[in-house]
């Protein structure tokens, strides 16, 4: 062989070699997680019960993913976005409501001091709430978050929150959707809050949205049928809650489900069972991508407790850091 | 043309005419439904919304139909079915409870006198509601529904409960599904009686059955998680609870919905609007092949106030009676 055409060979293989492996890449269903053991265990678990004739494969009916929303699907910092959109609220609605200058925490709101606000802990928190997301129809409500999810924008990247959310995650619901699977979100946030955009950014539908809710009311306005939210609390989907809220709006146990805080726990441990089952937690632990934060967090608790039951249970800790090529959608643009 | 070539011909019109009818029947995705209004508002309202480009069109996303279950897609005579299996648990369970002998309104069911079960009224039907339904796992309850649905048998037909619906409703779920429809279930019942059937009798899953419930409790019981079943009222889905079940769970307002009493006026309220809207009633008018009942019923009360309300907004009544040409499938065998 001449020089010549063994260099062509070798650029030959070369390019053929860089193809394939362009090929894989665009074969790859979950090309922003890394290769490793935490792919791995979604890879085989999807491959364990789509394969039929096997002994843990599970019909498509019975395919039930569940996902809890803050720091599980998007961020979570510097506080609960439905806060920020409920603060961002009672700014809005101060001009109507003249009496919030005198009265907490309205009014340490309004002064900009939110450790004024947060003095009053979780009765001042359930007012803010109250304030803003009770008293006005279901569709009006709609309105308001559809809005406020246009127009505000994250304190940190200057973002859109919608635009907020995990990338690796939004592979993670696709692959499972492209493999039969119904997937479920299941929240601690307000399910009002959360349905007016969640199918257009994780193409889960309203039906399939699992939260924490305030009662309402059925009355004809104008003769027309309208639902008035009230200012009473119905159910929080949490902790305990979310088994029982899974049970309520889903009726089956899911055979993989997704959280990051102390308050899945129970939906892991209701998702566990025998057969294939998948439990992950995605750990904050990326101070420099997104945030760093667990045990001692206010916001997304992910406590030692709960670490050591993930080791004793089997379940896949998500490192943020290790695990994901990038974090936000945005990144990779 | 010879005379027997003529015959011939005119048997060859015979026989395409008869094979071009079979067609058109097999073609006929409601054949139990008589041809008529009652039957042309259904398909017509489903070709308004499916029709791409026109204004009436409705994205399959939006294409939402509840429909009420006791007296709408099974029957619900001689009493409610759910009130016959608490009747035949509480039978069932006698022998562990001796104490019931000698208490109201067990003692009285026991001795097979209704009258004086029915003498306790609201509160009678209560204790035995939560005596029968409460203080198992949610795994449980759902073991005695199906061993009660797979052996218990209609005093008047001697079928299973199960064979106990509505053939055209049968027709009617699967053409709605066939034209990209999510059909959802909408019921007064408890919903945990009504999933463990639903899926393989209506072809709808326990995600989209809507039901009265008791609350749960979140329990860790030999190492696994469980759900027990507590003896108290969680929420009633009948008349103004059904929007707000609706919304719960669903999270959008219905395009057409479907009900038989008093009990689905707001349902259907709640569905009306702008754009193509599908609101219809089953009318108990067929005393011969099935019940015939209503104002004065007081089970599957079809009032004369709400024949008015269908009146005036539009409702169409469905007649058992002249629209359906049969009323349950064994009654095609």
């Amino acid at each position: 062989m001449r020089p010549n055409s063994k260099l062509s060979l070798i650029a030959l293989v070369a390019v053929a070699l860089a193809f394939a492996a362009t090929i894989a890449r665009a074969q790859d269903p979950l090309p922003s997680w890394n290769d490793g053991p935490t792919k791995k265990a979604i890879t085989a678990f999807v491959g364990e019960v789509t394969r039929e004739g096997f002994p843990n494969y599970v019909t498509p009916a019975e395919r039930i993913a569940t996902f809890d929303n803050d720091g599980t699907l998007w961020a979570e910092q510097p506080m609960y976005f439905q806060f920020i959109f409920a603060l961002d609220r009672v700014k809005a609605l101060a001009p109507q409501h003249p009496e919030w200058k005198d009265k907490e925490p309205f009014a340490s709101l309004l002064r900009g001091d939110m450790k004024g606000v947060l003095a009053g802990g979780e009765k001042s928190v359930a007012e803010l709430v109250m304030a803003t997301h009770a008293g006005m129809t279901t569709e009006e409500f709609e309105q308001i978050v559809k809005n406020w999810v246009a127009t505000a924008k994250h304190p940190r990247t200057g973002r859109p929150y919608t635009e907020m959310v995990y990338q690796p995650m939004l592979e993670l619901l696709a692959y499972l959707r492209a493999n039969g699977f119904k997937t479920f979100i299941v929240s601690g946030g307000g399910i009002d809050f959360m349905r007016p955009w969640t199918e257009r950014v994780y193409g889960i539908p309203p039906e399939q949205v699992v939260g924490s809710s305030i009662k309402t009311k059925y009355e004809i306005r104008d003769g027309k049928s309208a639902l008035v939210r009230l200012p009473e609390l119905n159910f929080i989907d949490d902790k305990t809650g979310k088994p029982i809220g899974i049970n309520s709006h889903i009726g089956r146990r899911p055979i993989a489900a997704f959280g990051n805080s102390d308050g899945d726990q129970q939906m892991l441990e209701w998702t566990q069972g025998s057969g294939a089952r998948l439990m992950m937690l995605v750990h904050h632990d990326d101070a420099v991508r997104e945030w760093a934060y667990g045990a001692e967090s206010k916001i997304g608790t992910f406590s030692d407790a709960l670490m050591a039951e993930a080791k004793k249970s089997g379940w896949v800790v998500i490192s943020m850091k290790k695990d994901w090529k990038i974090i936000f959608p945005f990144e990779g643009k």
